[in-house]
């Protein structure tokens, strides 16, 4: 069994960026402000938006099972104040459930959480319940920089972040680390903010003990790892110079790194350096990187592929990138199947 | 012959750190400003701050020429402001001058740039003249955030920075884009400030036309271009999403990387994925990781051992990365030995 990791409803139906912009709209002029009910969209819509873009995916590449979440660069946290982002999470996160449940073979539920720039990430927590508890979900995206490429949040080690580490911690659910979009002209989204978040954020960790004080969080650092596992020799001499503990010991019970590498080489790197344990396999379709490789004639994010070619994995190390690790990083899932998780939501 | 692109003077003698402190002190009581003749170096303080640091790791390591620059994390541009800057850039410049001079052999320089935020880059091209016409140096170092980590400045590719390009296509000087250090609590400087403007900077040049307008224009990316041969194929994938050129045409002809990447695994993909002629032989010692790799016994920051280790490589392809590309890169240096260079500098 193959489980994508890291999957986002970039395909959702038009009327969900509609109702969005509604809500944008009415941030000058609150008399234009959409109601939940406005939003209408029917199942055929949901299917038809699956059908040809991750399920035609899913079948041509032989992957089972995608945990997946709202699309990241459409989060925009930045956008309105608290409510603006708590609305619009519980919309988004609306709408990934009905997806597992029209589809709960193929799809398993990660939720947006209402973050917004300056607000405490604590009141994320009743979302995050409402999730977990209610629509059978199994994880989190976090992002760091809620303001959108400016980075004035604490960093994700600070005891400003502590209280939803405590709910995560207790509702047995991992954060993806994801950003969304960038307002800083300096940063295209999916070309530098993506990428720089993740290494950001994995520095932030090897500076810290925040797995100290907390010894089961667990983070996949998605698109690979960012710049780390490149600069893997970079990281340990760093940790090294600063007297840290070797990186096995002092991050890789807690950190993850997903397989959004869009060429061999490069998975071949992470998977050469960075412990099989450690590497969840993803691809992000239907995401950044959406054409097919003329070098290759596949997609550039048919990340299987290259999975497959890496000779010095042995099976059971592929056991464990494809399906293993995932099911031990999300405990909501573990040994369960997909529908059986999302049973669990079937009443909401 | 090797040549390292990317060194800084990182092991300069106490009295230049000591002579900043007043210089910034001096921001609140001006009547604390240090005068310039205030700084006091010897020769032998400058040979003795070199023989067992850099001269002693080029002897070891077999490398024989060094292309030096002030220490990029004190750089600091966003002290003071525009003269402050100025005056500590000139500072810096000159002690990296007396370097060459007494080393005309293992050094050539680089300059700082007086950078300051929401200052027009224009501003640096007497420092930069100076630097080239009267000090014998042959390339700067261009801070693409002189904020220190909050990115306020318009991306490389804006008109804001054409002046300055017009000046170093006029002098023949490449570019290395390096930050300073972060004062932003989020981004660790070495660990992810650094790696990360390397990232946003190649980003910038490739959704822009700036070498269009500034065809013989060069960067050298440093810290093995960031996050970008890792996800060479996610950039290939933009790129072609986005209907740009394919990224040797539209980019390779101007944007080089480094080999200041800390393990073997890293320069093997370097070398895999960026060609030959892109890819200049640097190490950055004594720099960001100064620490000897237990698993190895060498110096994470001893890249020579890695480029040596490739099987790929021809010795054609090698002493294209340790020399070839660097006298095409920095047309300055050219064929010209380095002592012919410096002695072009030794009036001033």
């Amino acid at each position: 069994m193959i489980i994508d990791c890291h999957g986002h409803y970039t395909t959702a139906p038009a009327e969900l960026e509609a109702w969005r912009k509604r809500q944008i709209a009415a941030l000058d002029d609150p008399s234009k402000a959409p109601r939940r009910e406005d939003l209408v969209i029917g199942d055929d819509a949901i299917r038809a938006s699956l059908e040809g873009a991750q399920l035609k995916m899913q079948r041509e590449r032989g992957t089972d099972l995608t945990i997946f979440s709202p699309r990241a660069s459409f989060m925009a946290h930045h956008i309105g104040n608290e409510a603006t982002s708590r609305e619009w999470s519980e919309v988004c996160n609306d709408l990934v459930h009905r997806v597992c449940q029209l589809y709960p073979d193929n799809f398993i539920g990660v939720c947006q959480l209402p973050q917004s720039p300056g607000v405490p990430p604590t009141n994320c927590i009743p979302e995050l319940e409402r999730c977990i508890g209610e629509l059978g979900f199994v994880g989190c995206n976090l992002n760091p920089d809620p303001s959108g490429g400016y980075w004035k949040e604490p960093p994700l080690t600070d005891r400003w972040w502590y209280p939803l580490y405590e709910k995560m911690v207790e509702l047995e659910v991992p954060a993806m680390v994801h950003v969304s979009t960038s307002c800083n002209p300096c940063f295209h989204a999916t070309g530098a903010h993506y990428i720089n978040a993740d290494t950001t954020a994995f520095m932030q960790f090897l500076t810290s003990d925040l797995f100290k004080d907390f010894p089961t969080l667990r983070f996949i650092i998605p698109h690979g790892g960012g710049a780390v596992p490149y600069h893997w020799g970079r990281y340990r001499g760093i940790a090294q110079d600063m007297k840290r503990p070797p990186l096995d010991e002092h991050l890789l019970g807690n950190v993850f790194f997903d397989t959004c590498v869009y060429h061999y080489p490069g998975i071949e790197l992470l998977t050469k350096v960075i412990p099989v344990d450690n590497v969840l396999f993803a691809s992000e379709m239907v995401g950044a990187v959406r054409g097919i490789d003329p070098d290759t004639g596949h997609h550039y994010d048919d990340t299987r592929r290259y999975v497959d070619q890496v000779g010095a994995l042995s099976e059971q190390d592929r056991q464990k990138i494809f399906e293993g690790n995932a099911r031990r990083v999300f405990p909501r899932l573990g040994m369960r199947s997909a529908r059986e998780v999302n049973r669990a939501g079937a009443g909401a």
